[in-house]
């Protein structure tokens, strides 16, 4: 499949305006149809929602965002679509008669996909003339953050169209799951289900409050299953033994009269009234805004933990890093403009880097300087193949001024001028800028070429060397940056 | 209740070693019971899992560590326990029997615990002759590090109990939940059951297998959980709207026939098989060591980050930290040993300090003298305290050496010499060692005194300037460190 450029989005709610956000920053034009006034507030906040997580999120550049425009008919936005996304509320016979519209309106090949959280793609192909071209889609809210898609293809899905929608959802950073079996409510919403019914009965029971199960799952085994799920948390439970001995000890429990299997609680509107109040009471100290936030910042940084470690979540991310990284590769050195210093890191203060002084800790700039020296490194040709073939530049020295103060959520950005090459060493002077303009600090470093195999110095490669050099030809002409050369205790 | 000192652990499974791990690390002589062969491996491992979590997780200084010792009988066990802790496998019988066991062999005012997943307090209790000293506290696995414990009184503990066990759990870091009816398997057994049912079911039927599970899980709500649990998860689901939105418009698909409610797939050996393999071919790339310490390290980053977003479990952190910092202030300013450089941190690298080069990254040697210059900061009594009071010391300009490479899991301490101090002025020398006595860096600083107010600079209190100052009247004695005053490029 070419690289999806438009697509639609029929529904603008919480889950539509997530797709959206997710579609439009990966560089994908949207239009959207939702008849209703608060679509277009509601996918703005998404996107600006989406913008501050991703800021905080890639360290890969992202691709231009893509355009955006709210239409008025389904016929409009699915005009030049090649992929159609379907998010209006749980109704089948409402996403029927939807689908039937956007085949008239459609490409023969432009690929359907539906949100739904539970009815099945079969159901939703009945009246379809091209029902081939249909699969599910089911996400996760907030869209733009869980990359996890739960694909479900119809009797009548072709084969191919499972094949480009999972290519498509991989593209925009996603964990396409694809299921075995077509049955209602698919995996996770049916292990969701089983949950919500279980802890509705305890609050109408009185056992637990909406605050006590929160606290019960996210104290406990929701930290768990946040990157190892069901099987493989049981498996370590089981001890050494595994997963035989863990049935052998746990499996009889299930036995035990411990759940409410047969009955569903009646939504009474004292049962309503309850949940409602006590979820007020657990969480209406924030605002809605408040708390998406703060949802969004915790998820960040687990995924950013997980690719860190290389796991779950986290390894989907590095892999989409990757993907837009080789994309932006595309820029030749010989295209390169080295006649100012380069710009090679740009970020937004994310709040765990603000310390007690209310702003960016001192050992943050030293970072958003490493970040800029790697880059630099790339740009000269020391970048992840080089070392992988055994050479590196290891920093030995390092002078910074600390200028002024930033605070959380402005953006930075560092440029790089090369002072100095001569065989092993290369001096390089980083000023940090603030969005504003105002210079924030300044970063001299020395650095040193090494044999990562005998952790000595060593001669760079010719490539390097060479690309060094013309950039200083041009670097040595700029002006000579105020500090270089200080050292600690000669001002004050 | 006076801080609790000797605690008994009966039975050292996976459970029983958590529990002896978290005792042990946070100061408290553990004598544990248990017949098997095993016991002891298994209880080193816990242990050494632990301390490897521990040290990236706290920045707090732990304390000593407890005393451990194995008995060879349940009364030796809990001769001196102020709390006796059952951790002995899910049999009613057995379980009443050893409580009839400890009972007679302790203190009357000894807080006996159980770690049962499910069986009623008031079960427990049937046999008692002082029933009013046990309690339900289920822990969740991994002990050492999810602060979940369930506290569930029977029908006959003694409300002081309840509050004891509640003040003993937090003293060792843990989030007591105290549930309020007595119910068999509490609140989060029969949230996991629900699904642990339901995930069988879907084993069993072909419509997924482990791994797809597990995907299903930690790509998606898996990450909500971590942070915010169901309703609160669900109270953003349903927009600005809320809650009652939320249950109107996902309520109804409750009566849907999505579960399997009635029935319980039969532990046929073909499905013990089936499961059992699935969880082979997922899993089994990784040794069941490697697949804790990969689970530990995933724990322990979102804890952290937790902590950095001061929500859920990184409170419960927060405040177990706070706890022991206070313990550790008692060291008086007059009391330290200013003859010498000042020890101001020690840690061990963790693996996301570490870069493409394999070595600790140069910013987070920056982060290791950041953290030194906070400690050396509280020494003089530039504290919280003083910074609410409206004032603090910015670093103005830094310049570090790096002289030596250092590897993950490798420890490394701070020495910190103070070199100048002049009103507003203070420079200070930070040295950063390997744990086997190389000089991995220098580090040079100035700080400047702020207002915090006017972010200008000023004077600071007499007291700091006292201390300061009497510092330097010791550390002036001591030998002109290496390095200092140097500017980049006037060697190589």
């Amino acid at each position: 499949m070419d690289r999806v450029k438009n697509v639609a989005v029929i529904g603008a709610g919480v889950i539509g305006g997530g797709w959206i956000a997710r579609l439009v920053l990966n560089g994908i034009n949207v239009e959207v149809y939702d008849h209703s006034e608060s679509a277009q507030t509601n996918v703005d906040k998404s996107i600006s929602n989406a913008k501050r997580a991703y800021e905080q999120l890639f360290s890969a550049e992202l691709p231009d965002i893509g355009s955006l425009s709210f239409c008025s008919s389904v016929e409009e936005a699915c005009r030049i679509a090649e992929v159609v996304i379907e998010a209006i509320p749980e109704s089948l016979e409402s996403k029927q008669s939807l689908f039937s519209e956007i085949e008239s309106n459609t490409h023969k090949d432009t690929i359907i996909t539906s949100s739904t959280s539970g009815i099945l793609p079969s159901d939703l192909q009945l009246k379809m003339k091209r029902p081939g071209r249909l699969i599910v889609a089911h996400p996760f809210n907030p869209v733009y953050l869980l990359p996890l898609v739960e694909l479900v293809a119809g009797k009548k899905t072709d084969k191919l169209v499972v094949d480009r929608s999972t290519e498509f959802f991989k593209s925009i950073g996603m964990f396409p799951l694809t299921v075995n079996k077509e049955i209602p409510a698919f995996i996770a919403d049916r292990l969701l289900e089983s949950v919500w019914r279980e802890a509705l009965w305890l609050v109408n029971d009185n056992v637990a409050t909406t605050q006590q199960i929160d606290d019960a799952i996210r104290f406990g085994f929701g930290l768990r299953w946040a990157q190892m799920g069901l099987f493989e948390t049981y498996r370590l439970a089981g001890g050494e033994a595994g997963m035989r001995h863990f049935i052998s000890q746990f499996g009889p429990c299930l036995e035990w009269p411990w759940t409410h299997l047969v009955d569903v609680p009646e939504f009474t509107e004292e049962l309503v009234n309850k949940i409602a109040s006590q979820s007020d009471e657990q969480s209406s100290m924030y605002s809605f805004d408040e708390l998406v936030r703060k949802r969004d910042d915790n998820l960040v940084d687990f995924i950013s933990s997980l690719k860190d470690n290389n796991w779950g979540a986290g390894t989907t991310l590095k892999e989409h890093e990757k993907r837009l990284t080789e994309k932006a590769k595309s820029v030749l050195f010989e295209d390169r403009d080295f006649t100012k210093a380069i710009q090679t890191y740009s970020n937004t203060v994310p709040q765990k880097w603000v310390d007690y002084n209310g702003h960016m800790n001192e050992s943050r700039y030293l970072e958003c300087f490493s970040w800029a020296t790697d880059n630099f490194m790339q740009i000269i040709g020391a970048d992840s193949e080089y070392i992988k073939s055994g050479s590196s530049f290891f920093t030995v020295e390092t002078h910074i001024r600390h200028l002024d103060e930033v605070h959380v959520r402005e953006c930075v950005n560092v440029t790089t001028q090369l002072i100095s090459v001569s065989g092993k060493k290369m001096q390089i002077f980083h000023r940090l800028f603030h969005e504003d303009g105002r210079l924030l600090a300044t970063g001299e470093h020395m650095l040193l070429h090494v044999n990562l195999t005998t952790r000595s110095t060593s001669e760079p490669s010719k490539v390097i060397t060479y690309r060094a050099e013309s950039i200083l030809d041009l670097h040595r002409m700029l002006p000579h940056p105020e500090g270089l050369g200080r050292s600690i205790g000669n001002k004050y």
